[in-house]
């Protein structure tokens, strides 16, 4: 699959509704087309996942952003349901806490970002530091910020800082990759509404989500703000569409296996030293009576 | 399944040697008998998983402790590989780092502990403390502790600690299954030797691995010792025969079933609040233009 339609080009200036249709599906008409794809990803995805657990070097770290109910639970669930779960930790990042709020706003991810030969996913991210907190400004004051920075430049600034740290952990290893599920604001309220008609969905809804809803304009604002200002070379976004789940759940998955294809990943060879053990281990136990 | 061939009776005495084969397989003969059952049992766990998220009020927490090469991480891959990895963590506890030797011994894991809703996996555990620090006496000299009890007093006094831990945690919510991967003596020699033979399996071996072998027996002694004062009411011990990876599988996912299946999880019952907030979004929604 050609990733041209979804990523975010670095340096460029993109309009999400301009150039991002969020019921876009390539040559795939319907969810049955890509269901035997969808599995042969989710298996080579699990497959990719014992070589990186295995060579224990590089890391990857998938965030994924979005409105509510644009599929980000539904994504992760379906995508990487083949992989081991020993190789794969998912952090939901929710209101922070007080302990959180007295640390400086990059602390709490992380703390959670995976190890070496394990995928990470971030279910939103460091990233709502510059999404709700933008749309709503009085999240800032609570942050005991030492200086308030006039306008927008406490924005810059954080751009800025968020791609000087996802360079630093590119460089020591771990690839990132961002992506956003694009769901339009009509698709949201149809899902909306079979939440709340469907009583065994009710526990996903709360009141609070109708009311972000109002803010929609503002968030696709900062969201355009943010893709301009941190797709970069060494951690890209992709804007996924997100009106049809199946074909989200497509382009991802197909998206995080060209990845890993890409890393041309092998099973760690052994050193002459480690052969010499392993020989001598093999005679150890041979030797047992 | 019955797990009276399993269990460790609360307040009993008993012996690895004489009560638990690691070759017994019930009424299975072979590993296509089995696979049916292990297939639909994925499924089961994958289901009460989302429950268990949706109601967010327990936790389940699987100790795997197992001499090497007994199949901790396969049991885990094979057994969790259908759950949603956003309800699952698995954590692996190898040699402490200074840091958490600078701490009590029940710090490191209780930071890994699942939070509500969600299933996590100890790949080693506390009981390590009592397990090859029972073995290797000399790394208790590193863990700082006030005063040292003369004689087995310390292993008595961790016992005891670790039962009001976990009793602790099962009054708040966490269900505790623990399972120790009954491997045979024979079985880890062969299966070291097919670590050494297969060269897609070198980075799974240490040389390490064959010197621990040497202490077998002190394993053992110090295993049972663990079973014998730590298998109580609220979280027992299940001794699983391991020298068939096909049936270790099968009978540690009947058990995580069953254990959930008489939880009687449902999913959460809304409140007469969350329904008038539920009516009044609807009509927000509808009235949008």
């Amino acid at each position: 699959m050609n990733h041209d339609a979804f990523i975010v080009p670095p340096n460029s200036k993109i309009s999400l509704r301009k150039n991002y249709d969020p019921a876009y599906k390539t040559q795939f008409h319907e969810k049955t087309d890509a269901a035997t794809k969808l599995q042969a990803d989710i298996e080579r995805l699990a497959n990719y996942q014992n070589i990186l657990y295995a060579q224990n070097t590089n890391a990857l770290l998938i965030i994924f952003q979005a409105m509510d109910a644009a599929g980000k639970d539904s994504t992760i669930k379906h995508v990487m349901s083949g992989v081991n779960p020993q190789g794969c930790q998912v952090f939901s990042f929710k209101g922070p806490s007080d302990e959180e709020l007295d640390h400086d706003y990059l602390w709490r991810t992380t703390r959670a970002l995976p190890e070496r030969g394990r995928i990470g996913i971030f279910n939103r991210s460091y990233y709502e530091e510059v999404l709700v907190v933008r749309v709503h400004p009085e999240i800032l004051a609570k942050q005991q910020l030492p200086q308030l920075p006039q306008g927008n430049q406490i924005w810059k600034q954080r751009f800025e800082e968020i791609n000087n740290f996802e360079k630093y952990l590119v460089n020591n290893g771990v690839i990132i990759l961002k992506f956003f599920l694009n769901v339009s604001k009509s698709e949201q309220k149809k899902r909306f509404l079979d939440r709340i008609d469907s009583p065994e969905k009710h526990w996903k809804f709360s009141a609070n989500d109708v009311k972000e809803r109002a803010f929609w304009d503002d968030y696709m604002r900062a969201y355009e703000e943010v893709f301009n200002h941190t797709s970069t070379e060494c951690a890209p976004w992709y804007i996924i569409p997100a009106d049809r789940k199946w074909f989200t759940r497509l382009v991802v998955a197909d998206i995080i296996c060209t990845k890993l294809q890409n890393l041309n990943l092998q099973y760690p060879t052994v050193t002459e030293e480690h052969k010499q053990q392993l020989l001598q281990a093999k005679s150890i136990l041979e030797q047992e009576d």
